[in-house]
């Protein structure tokens, strides 16, 4: 147990799908995209150098290994990973499925345009398939 | 020894800095931001999942330490990462560092505008700051 308190914006974009050894796992509300958010529950990290050697091996298990769900559950035809923070400082690493066609296609996801949120049953079942998937 | 061969559009765009235990180490040739580019020397790896846990491990403290690094060196706000790979599938980890006002803020850098190149003194001031950092 520690102070770890998920940012009050990563909570409102995304639902809780999991917590790996170190890290929460997040859906994020973009049906337009197969796309978690990782965030490790370490108190006030903001940059990967903020983590310990431990923390970070942890972390990269869970990037590659929800990496790899993505691709099997989505058939996309890349994984973009990234850890921006421009905007909210708490450490915390996208995974996002890609294919040619998808609106930001072959651009960044990030800041390309506003989400389009899960229908309830949709969101419900994809979070069954990826918690299924661990 | 391997047969490894750096992408050629990643070997048109960087510099050259060095080898790591891993991954080589490019400067890209943009005069805007302190960008690194990491490219495993590992024959066909696109995603992470594609690396072995060592190698993934390896990886993450040669990102860290290039990511602390440029934090050192450009006082920078924030250390961007990014994993893509939608255009150039050979896997390679961009390390950014960025700041309010910088041209691409608080958006990625990624597809946002062609690079400026470097003059060639300022190319090698910063590459020889970035091996004396090593």
């Amino acid at each position: 147990m520690n102070d770890f308190t998920l940012h009050p914006r990563l909570a409102a974009d995304t639902f809780f799908v999991a917590d790996g050894p170190l890290s929460r796992v997040l859906l994020m509300n973009d049906a337009r995209y197969a796309w978690l958010v990782l965030v490790p529950r370490v108190p006030n990290a903001i940059e990967l150098f903020d983590l310990s050697a431990a923390e970070r091996g942890l972390l990269t298990e869970e990037v590659a290994g929800a990496a790899g769900t993505l691709k099997h559950l989505s058939g996309a035809a890349k994984i973009n990973v990234g850890a921006l923070g421009n905007l909210v400082p708490q450490l915390h690493i996208h995974i996002v499925a890609r294919s040619p066609g998808d609106p930001a296609w072959p651009g960044p996801v990030w800041g390309h345009s506003a989400g389009v949120p899960y229908a309830p049953d949709a969101r419900d079942a994809l979070l069954a398939k990826l918690i299924n998937a661990r």
